[in-house]
């Protein structure tokens, strides 16, 4: 059946009138809030006129309306059922009776025999439809057809083929022929916004904007592609913990909350901890290198990560979900370099074997980043930095000797070196090892056979790095050493524990820490990692 | 071969003169300063003495060293070799050859041909020996059995039967003669403490107290028991997790920086949040009821817990593991208690099964509590508070009228009551279903049933609560009325969001948070949570 006449109910909030922007434009701002509260106030009273007719309506049919309980409030004899899931549908279900719990995603009366419904199910829709035939009465053809948007209902129907499939629906070759509905929780008349993304108009402006969608995060949740991208993040967290403990890896806790700033000091939050200060740990750096200390052997942290910068960009986050290992090696700390790539080629190949139903969501509202190439053989692609340097020059982008030792990449660099790779090696995941030691932190170990680098490694996808890594240093003196090279005092308050640790003896070891959110951002191609956050924090948004 | 004689050079210092205690007692503190000052002094003298001494005396050996590069630096040969570890030896291994790298935890000089080592990898420990042979030089021997303790070092060796179990190894039937003996990374010559537990004095008092311990926690965690601690804690976030996946839940990252302190304000801590105040998340509870309004079904999280409590208990730590849950249910929240219990019997059941030798290691330290009782027909018990209430009152512990209904059991109550049914139900993990509203947070749902209680539970491991769960209103006319019978104020800056979530429908839902760190001193019988925390956080408390 079509889907494309007009409701006769007055609809939802069209989604950009809605939640007015915090710091928006100003001289706008009075002007609209006058024209809205008129509007409001217009439609209130228009509003309580239609409420007070209904309720009239309603106790002069209710003697004589033949669908009586089998609507509205749900009976104690219909609170008991078994219910049936959407995925769990098929065209064997044709002609069966089934009951479903789902959200209203659209309600309208056709006529006053007829309405439809469109029903929701993280994401994914099926119609339903009712039509007048005893016991259904007009008046529950109108409760139904004028549920609100959002509600939680309990439906029970029969499943039917359509005579045509419902294109607006996801699940579009079968719909339900209604007979009860009872309302599980209602909805407000009026959303701030409609739980649907990727319309855009005619310029390709998005009608809802991200700001509108992270104000009202829980709504945002409810489409199909968050809701798969939800499930995409669970899988970069699991695969990882699941690579790791196959390893033998132990699952370490470390605190958050540090008695000193160790980690660079501006870049911290300071928290009152009782009588003094504390500071939220920037990463675990300091505590998985204690514990291998402790001869952990090898550990991994699943927990979050505080970072205080003022970055008002696409990919950072001030709070974000940092997945690290540290790990002791035999000879060489290419044994962990070759242990995280592995990891890593694990993770995203595991991803599109365990979540292509997701991953396909996904691409049709952002598919202008593509497929995520991964390496035919299964293997990483490892270059030097200075190979990255080389592949850089005959791109014509040349850096100076001075550059090349003392700076890294910029972003823009980097962003370039992933085209140049992608269309060189046909992946999007690839590793930089032996960076220069002026760019990396001071617990970093040098590369014996030449001092300008280091025994690390930055993991790159579509040209953004996702993960940083190194050879540690494991003796007290030559940690000392590079600590004052740094400008760090070894003295400092704070380091003492953690320099004691090598002072006690300390096997070689190597590690690395991956941002999660940012491997969900660009392994599918988002254009922002708050997407790939459920309730991103940046320096402007402690909410929701 | 014996292991009695006393070695013949300064050993590390004794464990209770090391490490001064934090405002400890003061007058004592200085007095005790002076004395030590002079014999570290007198110490370090004797030192200098000797090196220099061992120095000459080196110089003129060196050139008819029969075991020159056998022992001492690593030489390059020797860097890229394959490594043996201790599990890996049996009888099968008698008389090969293998190399192993491990910590030095004992080692002494017999005589000018004969020296010991005690070599131990994660808290396992075997008997190296050395004797004067061709090529082994006196001086080779005389370097071995100096060796500084906690050194980590790399062994070359035959494995053989020795000729009486070496009692004070925990592999006893098999030793080390010691061919190659090189440096990995030296420990300091003295150590703040001895990394060994489980010694008492006459009077059964710990050597080492916690206090010690925990300051110089790296050394404590190589220990056996601490190695084995951290396994089971590792464990139980591993058997959470698999068991939450399995079900089809997904795995959750919620903030932990958020804008308004929410969950009663006087235990959270504030942070500096750029131009204004953040605090830290006291549960994700409010973030993981948002998720199931984001029609995410089932949801689970690992994560820090922070709270600003000033309780310096055995069981109290102001940051700790959280493991926590959120599903909805089609019928009757039992649905959630249900799959909660089948959960906790999952990890505990599995904890045994799978940690077997650690469970072991660690009884020997702590014997005091016994095996953890497990249900034998693999399915929680479950009681109703009223019937704990009966329980005690048949124990001589009678509550009012009003107790009853607006206390909860003291912590004196719980445990008893955990003996009794410890007694009547040969179990110490049970559950105690519906408890009074009076003492349960605004957001649990009442018993429709009973106004008095409410649909909410508590699970408990040898009479000490190690979860709290409840069915969760879904309804937001009934959460509003809920939040201003405890005094709350829904139009409270920070609610907004939460509020808005159950506005726009939200299903009927339940769920529980667990304590990571309490299932592992409940569990194991640890007399203090902070031995189930690898780096604890109290009042007290920030370091290491």
């Amino acid at each position: 059946m079509a889907d494309s006449e007009l409701p006769t109910r007055p609809k939802t909030e069209s989604t950009n009138e809605a939640a007015p922007a915090e710091g928006g434009d100003s001289k706008n701002a009075s002007k609209n809030a006058l024209k809205k509260a008129a509007k409001e106030k217009a439609k209130a009273e228009k509003a309580a006129a239609r409420a007070a007719q209904e309720k009239a309506q309603a106790a002069a049919a209710e003697a004589n309306d033949t669908a009586k309980g089998l609507y509205g409030q749900r009976p104690d004899s219909e609170k008991i059922v078994s219910t049936t899931r959407f995925s769990e549908l098929s065209e064997e279900s044709y002609e069966k009776e089934v009951t479903v719990v789902a959200r209203v995603d659209n309600a309208r009366v056709q006529s006053a025999k007829l309405a439809f419904l469109m029903l929701r199910q993280q994401g994914q829709k099926i119609q339903a439809v009712i039509a007048a035939a005893e016991p259904i009465s007009r008046q529950m053809i109108k409760y139904t057809g004028g549920l609100n948007v959002n509600s939680i209902v309990q439906v029970t129907g029969i499943v039917k083929k359509p005579e045509i499939p419902i294109s607006s629906a996801t699940i579009s070759h079968l719909e339900l022929h209604i007979r009860k509905v009872y309302m599980i929780s209602e909805a407000a008349q009026m959303l701030p916004m409609q739980a649907e993304e990727g319309q855009v108009d005619a310029e390709g402006t998005p009608l809802v904007t991200l700001k509108t969608r992270l104000d009202n995060r829980v709504l945002d949740l409810q489409t199909e592609t968050s809701q798969a991208i939800t499930w995409i993040s669970s899988g970069v967290a699991q695969l990882f913990s699941e690579y790791m403990i196959k390893s033998g890896s132990r699952w370490i806790f470390t605190p958050k909350l540090v008695g000193a700033a160790t980690e660079g000091g501006s870049n911290v939050f300071e928290v009152k901890y009782f009588k003094r200060n504390a500071y939220l740990a920037q990463s675990p750096q300091l505590y998985k290198q204690m514990c291998i200390a402790g001869d952990m052997e090898s550990v991994f942290e699943i927990a979050p990560v505080f970072r205080a910068e003022e970055s008002n960009t696409h990919r950072h986050l001030t709070e974000f979900a940092g997945l690290d290992f540290e790990k002791t090696f035999q000879n060489h700390y290419h044994e962990v370099l070759d242990f995280a790539e592995d990891l890593l080629v694990f993770i995203l190949t595991q991803l599109k074997e365990r979540y292509a139903p997701q991953i396909a969501i996904i691409q049709k509202s952002y598919p202008k980043a593509g497929d995520f190439k991964l390496p035919k053989d299964g293997k990483a692609l490892r270059l030097n930095y200075m190979d990255g340097v080389a592949l850089l020059k005959e791109a014509g982008v040349d850096m100076s000797e001075q550059e090349r030792f003392e700076n890294d990449f910029s972003t823009a660099m980097e962003k370039q070196l992933g085209q140049i790779i992608r269309e060189k090696y046909d992946t999007d995941f690839y590793v930089l090892d032996k960076f220069p030691m002026a760019v990396r932190p001071f617990y970093t170990k040098a590369d014996p056979a030449d001092s300008r680098f280091s025994n690390s490694y930055d993991f790159f996808m579509r040209g953004e790095e996702i993960m940083s890594g190194a050879q540690r240093i494991n003796d007290i003196k030559e940690l000392e050493a590079s600590m004052r090279a740094k400008g760090l005092d070894p003295t400092q308050e704070g380091f003492e524990d953690y320099l004691n640790a090598f002072r006690q003896g300390c096997p070689p070891h190597a590690g690395g820490g991956l941002g999660m959110n940012r491997i969900v951002m660009f392994f599918l191609g988002l254009p922002n990692v708050r997407l790939a956050s459920l309730f991103p924090r940046d320096p402007q948004r402690l909410r929701p």
